[in-house]
């Protein structure tokens, strides 16, 4: 009865104030391709919502870098004008005033020299006075093809390296290539100049409070822990379903794909915390460590014509509107065969996970808006109802709903009320948003604190990239070999063959 | 992978009318006891919603038996009144006229041969008018004292017996015994004349649904029974608290108390099916073989001074209600030593459950009705939290609400939305009246039909009933050399000792 003694009493309890999220230090931020979509409608607006919460410097800078010939004037409107649509806290003048003091617009190409020396000159300048104290994160909000230009201009001017007790870092969106050898390449060149210490990977969905708390669930309880393993679960099923399409998208996905675009970073990620052994601790070396062991272990399931799936969504209907195939989206080759729909079967190999498929799906133009990871339970292995009462069962499921609706869902059987031992399935659901007043910061506040903070435990390393593409290109490759994907019509549930690949092993797919 | 691929069908599934409940087969039914509280407010609404249901055989013939000078016209009014308070279903005349068609009454005391010369003649008549067809349920609602003249009665005119085909059956209520000894004697004067397998005792909270789905989330289910056993289980708290008190009720209560009155039937009752192995079929065979097997393994932990309390309550606060002690209710010994509340820890002897402590308390006049079971489990063996998140966590926790609002809970810490990794319990909820549009029948709607079904498995069989006996003597055989028990005021959860016998564990008890 010894451990029990405890049990009431958390030894790790740790004082109120380490509750509290960590300020950053002095420090500074510059964003190149400032005037881009994602910086005006996320990076932005978390910024300040990152000020307004009190967890930014004093001082803190932020310097945009872009070809339009703006004033400090222009800056600040532009950035007003973002954070008034897209932040999530309320607009307080002395926040936005602190903030926008601290605002400077530096112009020029990616490719000019003086602008790059004018910028490095505006550091120096800031470091002296406004406390940044020459640390910098420079953000490269930018199509990969740039990446290459900028580091170089920051390695030449000498921002890429800070002086003792100053940190220079890099933070980059996806896409991290487009197959391993890209990947390697992209790495290279960013790692030549920043030590990859220094590299912040943006996967945006790591950032979600639902993510984290796969690790929380998992490893705070001992309720999941054991019934999570080969001997339980059946399989488990990964799914980022969109019901939007993909009208003015054309230059950045035709060529690209479903998978590229999803599973490879996204997908593959979640497979990683789901699925992944319990790390020493939650620092960023443990975690890291554990998430590259498990995809290490990760292989793709052939022969890929029985086990993966891809499609293209036709004309049809979204709810009450009409929508258009991809083909007819404007800006889509015509002839296009990117997948809108891609579905794949990992395994892992392990000890706890052998015999285990993943199966990893998602698309554009589905049913609904959803991602959720579901775990699938094998059935009981013997049932004393057979005798003389029914049952009317699926398998038992454990389903982590990372968006919309967060929260975990159970599914098991439960007694039909009746004179009859009937028994029936039944849900169990815990809210994300009913359980807690507190709310959620969106994920691009939480990254970009955490890239001030250098805590890099949600970004992925370049290790973890390569692996990734390392498991989906075999995929890749099998279907740029196999002509066009199959059609689905749109608000649908993907094609045939997605429905096929399941059913040939006596499973579905859930219907979320 | 092989297992897997019939995730998704049962092989167990029934045909369709496999779920219906089964119609009891000719029959009749005679109370003793008729004009008492029980059989008002519970058996004969039960009778009537068993007919309204189309449950009972067409000629079903309910026979009371009383002192009262009542002519047929005079019962039939009475159990009219009775219907119309107290049943479930709608009252629907033509059900009602069939019903009370089958209605006699038979005037006589207990000791009275001639009224049982009577009652036989009467259920002769009825086999020849009415197809009853010589099947009869003899229904003791009397107290256990009357036990012996009725049994011997129903030996001394044959009723007792059926000719071949026929079947004779008795249904008796608790108390069974106030200990061993006098429990060992009821059974023998009943089993004496009633073969074992035509002997039904009334534990009406095995008659609620919630107690039935105990054995239906456990066995229909993967996600429970890996967790079922002292790898993952601290401990597991038994709950039965009422916030009624004994006013009008001496008779009975005085010189009984809390734990004759409800932990040796109720409480034990739900320890075995909560605790019990997997039985190879739901048939009353194989179920009570289970329950009687993990009663022999269980017994009382002792020092019985650290492990047990009990408690007598004081005037005090029932809400806006300000309420007598026991001391001064209506007919109590004003020097009374019953106990109103009774807490114990028992232990299971076997590999299951070696080292988890089973908790049961129960009481009067507590700060709320509410009857739980609640498995509570160790903490996670190792928390990766520590390094620089803190864990605010209580221990997970499956409860099962017997009532009121039956449903299943379980609690578990999520990760609280914000920027550092702070985890808190959380509730995921599951509520019976919510998941299921089926009315629950009444315990005693299920369990009558039972009896006449020959239906055995919800009915305590005598050996339970003495191992039950066995395992609580020694308790009440120390309280009764131990004096007064401790005080509570009414409208708490019970008196410090209650307390004191957990957090010397380390444990507290929930407030449900």
């Amino acid at each position: 009865m010894k451990s029990s003694e405890t049990a009431w009493v958390n030894p790790l309890r740790a004082p109120e104030d380490k509750r509290l999220p960590r300020i950053a230090g002095p420090s500074g931020m510059v964003i190149f391709g400032v005037t881009g979509d994602l910086a005006r409608r996320k990076l932005l607006p978390a910024v300040y919502d990152l000020a307004n919460r009190g967890l930014l410097p004093a001082g803190f800078t932020l310097v945009g870098f872009g070809r339009r010939e703006w004033s400090k004037q222009d800056f600040e409107d532009y950035v007003r004008q973002a954070v008034e649509s897209g932040a999530r806290t309320k607009i307080r003048e002395h926040v936005w005033e602190r903030l926008a003091e601290g605002m400077h617009f530096v112009s020029g190409a990616f490719n000019d020299d003086e602008a790059f020396d004018n910028l490095a000159a505006t550091l120096g300048h800031m470091d002296a006075t406004r406390g940044t104290a020459g640390n910098w994160a420079f953000y490269l909000s930018v199509p990969p093809a740039f990446f290459s230009d900028v580091v170089h201009q920051l390695d030449r001017t000498g921002m890429a390296q800070g002086a003792d007790n100053q940190w220079r870092r890099v933070i980059i969106e996806k896409p991290f290539g487009d197959d391993l050898e890209s990947a390697q390449d992209l790495n290279a060149v960013v790692n030549h100049v920043f030590p990859e210490k220094s590299v912040f990977r943006i996967d945006h969905y790591l950032g979600k409070e639902t993510v984290q708390n796969i690790l929380a669930l998992r490893f705070a309880n001992q309720l999941f822990e054991p019934l999570w393993n080969s001997h339980y679960i059946d399989h488990v099923q990964i799914t980022m379903a969109e019901d939007i399409g993909l009208g003015g998208r054309a230059g950045y996905y035709d060529g690209i794909g479903a998978a590229r675009d999803v599973i490879q970073n996204h997908l593959i990620q979640l497979l990683a915390l789901v699925a992944m052994e319990e790390p020493t601790s939650f620092s960023p070396r443990a975690l890291r460590a554990e998430k590259l062991k498990i995809l290490r272990a990760t292989t793709p399931v052939e022969p890929f014509s029985e086990t993966t799936a891809r499609g293209q969504y036709t004309a049809g209907w979204q709810g009450s509107e009409k929508v258009v195939g991809l083909r007819e989206e404007e800006g889509f080759d015509p002839n296009s065969t990117t997948e809108t729909y891609a579905a794949c079967t990992l395994q892992i190999n392990s000890r706890r996970w052998a015999g285990v498929p993943f199966y990893l799906r998602t698309g554009k133009r589905l049913g609904r808006r959803v991602t959720e990871i579901a775990l699938v339970f094998k059935e009981a292995p013997h049932q004393p109802f057979s005798d003389s009462q029914a049952a009317f069962l699926g398998a038992n499921a454990v389903v982590i709903r990372v968006q919309p609706d967060e929260g975990v869902l159970m599914r098991f059987g439960s007694k039909v009320p009746g004179s009859t031992m009937e028994v029936r399935d039944v849900n169990m659901d815990f809210s994300y948003s009913e359980a807690f007043t507190e709310e959620s910061p969106e994920a691009y506040e939480r990254l970009i604190l955490d890239a001030l903070l250098e805590n890099s435990s949600l970004f992925p390393t370049n290790e973890e990239v390569e692996r990734s593409w390392e498991i989906l290109d075999p995929i890749i490759e099998y279907w740029a070999d196999s002509g066009r994907p199959d059609e689905y019509e749109a608000g649908t549930w993907g094609p045939q063959s997605a429905d096929d690949m399941m059913s040939a092993h006596g499973r579905t797919w859930r219907r979320p």
